[in-house]
């Protein structure tokens, strides 16, 4: 039986390319992982104000065909790639978008706007520093979203390219050269962002726990379909 | 650079849950594959007249769409997940949807249902047998489309239960009871239908070649990305 | 020496095809494990009357020959592979018929119906819940055995099929299903229903200890001839 | 699905402990082992003339009865476990035997006095010398057996111990010193003669192929089965 | 004893990031590598016609003084990092050069320059293409002295980036694009280019050879000093 | 990105063999190494007088060059392999030019002589042993300097060979005769004496920390760059 | 440098097979054994009388040679392979042989039969049974010898077969059944006696240590060479 | 059983520390290998007129009584760990003194001397160089012993120090230095002389064959004891 652990149903954003790779490395053996994808194209980096309006209106109509299709693939549970998209409505414009949904396709779902704050929380990460890809613009709205959820952003700072087209590498660099001692931890902001393979380097060289949004979102995922595995490798949040 | 050596989009029916599986693991070191879902859940074992009626004009519809989600992914190849599905509208119409497709997005495209037949005529195999998961019509109308493109079909039989609920061991031992010695060959027909695991064994006990829709599918997108990689363990086909 | 450190004998229902695996999956290293068949065919879904008369009466006849066609290969311990078996004469029966082909071979016998009692007093199981591939009567009797030892049985279902022919996967999602959080375990009954490989992967996610009746029975067995092994990946029973 | 590739039922004479070992050793992937004991207790290194008369009208019994039990378990062959006893009768009566046991139970039997003939065959060995722990009368039973049907017996002697007591280190440095340069190569008789972990070396080391029971019975079950596996480090037999 | 086999010396342009991992990678058993930097700053990319007067000049001096530093450590051969720097003064002004470095310390001289056209010729490539890192200037310089020396140059190209900065896949990209089938195959230019882990997926798929800079030193510092091992992964250059 | 977690630069002896070899060994993942080299001839075995005079002139300039060619490839911290050669001037007079050339480059500086004096303060050792290949008189200038920084020295003895020629084994011999149950533990002394092999057994059969020139510079040097990675083998230093 | 850490002599008696065997499987890295044999055939089942009186002479006069030869190949200690060797002059006219041969060579010598008491003194053993291949002569002397050193002996028993012809199985079963719950622990005695593969295990299924004498002898020698190395598999005595 | 394939006798020279590590190395799977030793201090190196004539006294002396010790433990062939050895006496000499051993032990004797001669017939060597650890006067021997029969000595040259202090790496450094391309291959004598590690890579590299006395009589001794296994990485003479 595929997935006869569980399925995992992923909605990706069309223009990411990262989360089929990190979600595949980090599958518990008996998890399937399936996938739909939903039409994004206004650049993240470049066309801000297009983004809220003309995609939210489109997410809203793509979102639930999505969410559709995967729940044909009777997925246990529907995880949702946008981070910072999550931070336009605030929280709870998000929710209820997110509810709206679960409502119509019967399978809960995730995202992971919501995942990292619940991984961050778990971790007692309350004063951060984000590292993100985004514009400006999505930066400044992410530290009003995360304050008005009880984090105190220490930094917010872009690395100003394409999220999935910067290596591994130069996001650890950027990273640890935004961490200051005095915060409880990293956050990574984007699935889109390939972080996944020096999250565990990155927390053992400063010493605190570092939080991205596809590990977060899987740990979530894993955690509403009632699978519980250590891994090694991938930050303390999925090694507990 | 993720998919380095090549990004493989994938078309995957809604209601399948084997495309993601297989693929992962065929998928040769640098290529990356990318998942977009297509709306199909009329059943393709009990509703065979509305698959033709409705489903048909919802493809023609969400074909492109899933195709454009592909591109934006910027993929050097798509594949669609369809075997049986190109069998309704014949070579000529089958091959018009397609073309009509790679000109809208301007990524070519490759079916299941051409790259078995192209699998199987550079192994020798003309006279077959089929085993497939299909309704009695479907079966039908493959034995016509294949024998209209210059097979000769031994025998083709359904297991009759729905593809991707049946395990690789039970597939292995219909395919084999279904094989008779003046054949060249078996074909496994689905892209839903898990039957990679035994092709190779498969492939041994009968002493000659087997192929099925995703072996062959992924066998035709590596050549169109021109990725060149011999794999051992999943039949000849992609051994060479 | 073969079996230096210990020969299992097992008496093998006829019809069952799993305990050979599993056990072999099992074995300690220095163990062997040898085989008899006893003659069963009544279906133990469909023909439950005739199991107890007309079985029962055949098995108190084949059941001292099996035992001495292993104590010729002089093993150490013989094990009965009947769990529900066990539970239609009554503990007192039971143990009666165990004690007189103990009696006749000189070999000590464990039975699948008493190890998995044994096995759920050491691990604190009493209130438990109950997976089998039984037909009702069979379930309604094994509950009202269990509950005359002592146990709390907060469910017990069937899952209605031909015990072997359910995948490992299904049964790990049919006893999840079954499980509930005031539950301190879940015991999958009958030695012909794989469940071996999905063990450690259901106590993970339930976070409580999962008996079945093969990893019983080997537990038993190995206690008897004083073989003590701690091994990974078969629950929490067999690592201690 | 177990036992997906093939299922093998074997009759495993009850004192005998080194076929379930062999087999579980030889067994290629997707091909599944099941055991069925036959009451064999007379000494077959000091009783010899009861083993004829008693056993034989023993076996005639049991062994129809074995085949049943296994022929509940499915399987696709059934192999016997008796290289010596198949020579009392003469292939003739051995063959009807045979085929009396095929007709009850309705699957293909295969005995280890007939394969390792075909195997030798197979291997260009005509002249050669033959191993055993049979007491003198068996041996010289074999060698009127295997003259007989076309082989030149250029020595066969005993070791003189229980079988399965023997060392398969002592059993090759006993076959080797038997060994003559004009000889096509080396046949190791009875099944519960531990020789397969030293058929290679000793392949090897006298530069001519050598056959064992299990091996030879191995070989040609997997031949009835249909199923084509080269395997490493049991003989040439069994790796091509 | 430290490099028993050999002890290879490599000069290593001072903004050089990448000869360090691709030798270490590619030194056999009993092979060390010791390295010497030599100080060269102005930017291959911008600023050309400075590397030629200055740089030139400051070779001159620094390079007799990084050989002495690598003579120190007794190696065997002493290679040269520089491939299009030996473009500059022509081949006659480049051996003259090196033959008087070679004449003050006593140990003989590669260089990239020289090395990349014989590991050409020993593969049969006249016709080629060839990606680089450089300055267009510098790639007109590379074209007229690869014709000069016999070379048929169907395409020069830049990436148009600071050499050690591009990740390897897209140096696969970028070269592969190159590539046309009237080619004997690719010349990969720059020691600073980090190719070595795409170079035999590259040549698997274009079906002829590549060469890269590092490769074919390695291949001919291997060859002075005597060492013949043939390496899988490399590319063919290294395979025999 | 070539070294995404550091780079870090090395200043190697001319004549050293050793420290490529050792430092290539304990390189944690994402940290790259790179070298240049400092031309030092005059034996230190039998030309002590000149190393002070001539050769601390000639590394008073040839430092700061070698300096530079490191920070061209844009290391994140520089380590001098001298460890005696600190002793010459004294702490303070070693600082300054250390501290000088820091200055000079704009990168922290770590050199052997002081990363050794930390390693044996966090490993609480201050009765010492040290282990060294080097002349009698630069023994003597080492137990002063070490006096003078709160060491107490309960022996120091020379080999008596050229160091890269020693076989590590013999050096194992050699500093376990050296030790005294009243040691605290061992230091050998020498970037080109090749003791990282042996490092851990010694530790083991004293059952006291060891502390050398490599180990403890890479210690200094992770440390500066803020890496973080428990090894192990290479002592208890490293394995913290 | 051959055996840096440690070089190991051992004086094997020239009948046995089976120090060579077990020794080279203990022997840590950088740990190198030599071996010298001595004459010693006087069946040690079969001939007790004459062992004391000729063999003793001839002992006396073939160990210093033995210890000599292995003094030529420079080790750090000497082991004597007898165990009941040691029982026939007591204590004290047994170190007085040792010491004396100590004398001669001028490298610590130490054997099996002090070696097994210090271990089971170390691991808290006075309660003890006792498994040997020895004639009964033997074992009585045994039992006065090590009651007279404060050990209990519950039992002593001979597998009543030479040593080294016995398999490690047959050890185990033979020691596990000596073996009483009051004991503390079991001794098996004898150098040529092949037990090692099964301490562990032994030592696993009786809950209590075990001892052999190749074991405790290795544990010794090692002691007087100042190695330490914790191992794994041969009982806790070698762990620790 | 212990060498149950073969077990192989070996005397080795009192001082040799290298033919133990070297023989275990090369043991194939089912041979044990056995040790004498034989008394031999004076210094091959300074000592060559008391080598002859007393130590070869002491030699027909002690070989007889070292190759009883072997005999006792029923070895399947006896290899003398001589090579220049047999030089002294000639080829006549040399034969008459294994003879007159080999009547009193009943066992086949093989000696450096003869099976370095025999392996350099089997591959072709005819014109040698021969690169040894011996004093002058032992190469003037050897020159003439070999080139008596028949081989023609390009060179022969002793690295001047004791066999076993040196490493393989600089044997490998010497005897490639020694080769001429118009020699066949190299033979490097002495068993003391650790070059087993670097053979396979001298062949590589001067591509031609070498023979060493440990391999060669490695060879001689399984040929002698009919085992025949291709070994990989010891150079062409034990990889056919």
């Amino acid at each position: 039986m595929i997935g006869w652990r569980a399925r995992l149903g992923l909605m990706v954003p069309s223009i990411n390319v990262n989360m089929e790779k990190e979600f595949n490395l980090m599958a518990p053996v008996g998890v399937s992982i399936h996938y739909a994808r939903l039409p994004v194209t206004e650049g993240i980096l470049s066309k801000v104000k297009q983004l809220e309006k003309s995609n939210l209106d489109r997410l809203r109509e793509s979102m639930p065909k999505a969410a559709i299709e995967l729940q044909h693939a009777e997925v246990d549970v529907i995880g949702s790639g946008f981070t910072a998209g999550g931070w336009i409505l605030g929280l709870e414009g998000h929710m209820k978008l997110i509810k709206s949904i679960e409502h119509q396709v019967g399978v809960p779902i995730v995202t992971a706007t919501i995942a990292v704050m619940e991984a961050m929380q778990k971790l007692g990460m309350r004063r951060i520093v984000v590292a993100t890809p985004y514009v400006e613009t999505s930066n400044q709205r992410g530290r009003e979203f995360l304050k008005a959820n009880g984090f105190d952003i220490l930094a917010i700072e872009t690395i100003g390219e394409l999220a999935h087209t910067v290596s591994s590498g130069r996001i650890y660099r950027f990273a640890k050269k935004l961490f200051v001692p005095e915060a409880d931890g990293i956050f990574i902001s984007c699935t889109d962002f390939p972080s996944l393979e020096i999250l565990q380097a990155l927390e053992n060289d400063i010493g605190k726990p570092v939080v991205s949004s596809n590990q977060a979102l899987m740990w979530k995922m894993l955690q509403v379909a009632r699978v519980h595995e250590s891994m090694k490798g991938f930050g303390s949040l999925l090694a507990t």
